[in-house]
């Protein structure tokens, strides 16, 4: 019996009405013959709620507890939906994640999956049953306690359900028709793919385009697993969505597929940095010791032994950065002048695997900035990627006039 | 190290803040030497909204499914208690049914307690935890499903950790100071009892006085549990709350010391009833198949081979009670004239172990409701206990003058 995944996120399973909405849904693809794994998220707002519980309680929780409260909410929804898909005569029942088992890790709060037995499900399947409701987002640790695996980790619950169980495809129902050019909201012009490559997905994902967990895409890339991100809330013919997939599988894009951006950034600049070999090192040791995600990075040309180094990270990191750093100068690992920070700046990418085989992007990307006179304080770039820090307010014009310079409204 | 179990029920636990207070009882009890099992329902109201929800969408519901969702306030509860007191720097760590493991029989929604084994606790103990938070009502069955125990089922699975634990005592925060001799708010001279029997208990606990489970009462009997039941919102000492103990505890008390009832009672009357032998079972067994809990039953005189048979039962039970006569009869199992419904009755018992060694308690009782003029229409009787069922108009009138007539204002 060919598998499906379909999950629902929290829009998606709000409401009992709308549970019965997504129920239909998986009720339909029974019909069409699937069996199918669902993976639901909690009601929207559960989790924040219980998140918001957790810290009041303690600022610095013991992440096992946390993991303990946080994922209740997903367990409500699983069982209701089972219930509700039984009402509809579609044989089915919820699991939690220490039922399946999902194993994962002892990285609670964080937890990475480590294997998905699927002889309890397939067992089930061979007895009749036509739906297992998963409880998604949370897993159970070799110490057999119950973990969870990150903001957004219902995504990657999915795709490692199809993964291990090699479903046909996984999809995604959330409150986005799909995956947009850009964000529509800051252009009219934004346009919906109708295909997208992992790779470029996880480029928009980790630059902040919402719609997948970052660690989603990642792993439907390494297990090649067909993703399709889809609308809970209209009605969705064959062709409806975005399908993440191989490259192989798009025939004709743009050289560039999107323009991603992201307003939290903030620019940080070390002066005066003592140059010596392994400088960087003794730098970028302390902060990602510190947990601080450093984006961009560039070493200015260094002057008579002494060099600015700047870098950039989400801004709500810049504290702990300027702690990790201070705390390296005191203990005399690293020696600069001073350090200036610029929290006014955001991050603005133009994506595509086009680039792979196009030159001349950056060059376009660049000339189209300075048509709207936006000066790009930082550049970065990757295979299928150009990232600029700009001043946070040409945030929507720069988006505008990218969009408009890769012709992205309309497609290939 | 000394064991004691604690239970905090939903108003003890409805807000972060009261966790905290509770919290701050079971810190006490740590400091005074203990070792603890704290036992959490969910905070009040969760479990009403759960039980709704599963309503809503399956009136009929998969009772496997019901207890998946209902279950998950709980959690939530002993997740935040154990991080509560870790902020009060107490070694704590929480446990659902599933990891204790408290294992039940299948019987969804209403399971039976069959294991507890204590050595995954103790093994924690030993490693130095103070604390064990468990969440109530919830335990694992035999196939790997979370299965509840009943409504109120937290005070259930209080007593059955006292008992597998050996616990010194089973403390019931709840909100109440205690059991009384009667309802304070239908006399105000109804007075807290310092200690109960558990047969008293169990039967004023039966009787719809809803201090505590009837389930937990009959457990802490069977192990003699010495359970306290006290209030979460007030200072208590030593003495406070009441003691539910084996009678050789109690050195003096009255003769009756309590006075209980319940406001749901219907009584049924089946009219010229085929009198033959074995009639009776022929008429409640059915009644017992369809899940009606019959309570006091009188067969009136027989005359030419028919009788009048009347029974009592909770009000919310007559629909069904009505069906499965109706059908035994259509299918010829039993043969009676009519069925007569008075839906306008209540139940009224007096109460005490007092009553196996004093004589003329009955007609004591008695000669009080007819001082009022109270006519009785159906009487049962059991070592310990006198029930009547009067019409529900004169309840309030009854439970004061019963009160006044066995003096219970003032303590033995």
């Amino acid at each position: 019996m060919p598998l499906l995944v379909m999950k629902f996120g929290g829009t998606s399973v709000a409401t009992l009405d709308r549970i019965r909405r997504a129920a239909k849904r998986v009720g339909r693809e029974v019909a069409n013959g699937y069996d199918v794994i669902v993976i639901v998220s909690a009601m929207s707002g559960k989790t924040n709620e219980l998140v918001g519980w957790v810290n009041e309680t303690s600022p610095l929780f013991d992440a096992r507890e946390y993991d303990a409260v946080v994922s209740s909410g997903e367990n409500v929804t699983a069982g209701l939906m089972a219930l509700t898909l039984q009402e509809m005569d579609v044989p089915a029942r919820s699991w939690q994640g220490w039922q399946v088992p999902l194993k994962t890790n002892s990285a609670h709060a964080a937890a990475r999956i480590e294997e998905i037995p699927t002889d309890n499900l397939m067992a089930k399947f061979g007895e009749g049953m036509k739906v297992a409701v998963v409880a998604g987002f949370q897993g159970i640790s070799p110490e057999g306690r119950i973990t969870t695996l990150g903001r957004g980790g219902s995504d990657t619950t999915a795709v490692a359900f199809a993964a291990a169980f090699g479903a046909e495809r996984c999809d995604i129902y959330t409150d986005v028709d799909g995956v947009y050019t850009t964000d529509p909201r800051i252009t009219k012009k934004a346009r919906k793919l109708d295909r997208i490559a992992f790779e470029e997905m996880l480029e928009l994902a980790s630059l902040g385009a919402k719609v997948l967990q970052t660690r989603s895409v990642e792993l439907a890339m390494r297990y090649n697993v067909r993703l399709r991100v889809l609308s809970s809330f209209e009605d969705n013919n064959e062709s409806a969505g975005t399908l993440v997939c191989s490259e192989e599988e798009i025939v004709e894009s743009n050289v560039v597929s999107g323009v991603a951006f992201s307003r939290d950034e903030t620019k940080m600049t070390l002066t005066a940095v003592a140059d010596k070999p392994g400088i960087a090192a003794a730098i970028f040791g302390p902060l990602a010791d510190a947990g601080v995600n450093v984006d961009m990075i560039i070493q200015n040309v260094s002057d008579e032994g002494r060099t600015d180094m700047t870098f950039s990270c989400p801004t709500d990191q810049v504290r702990r950065a300027e702690k990790a750093l201070e705390d390296a100068k005191s203990s005399g690992d690293i020696d600069f002048g001073g350090l200036k920070i610029d929290g006014d700046v955001c991050k603005v990418s133009v994506v595509g695997i086009g680039m792979r085989s196009h030159a001349g992007v950056a060059a376009r990307m660049f000339k189209a900035l300075r048509d709207e006179s936006i000066n790009i304080k930082v550049i970065a770039t990757s295979e299928i990627k150009i990232s600029v820090l700009i001043d946070r307010k040409y945030l929507e014009l720069a988006v505008q006039a990218l969009h408009d310079a890769f012709g992205l409204e309309t497609a290939a």
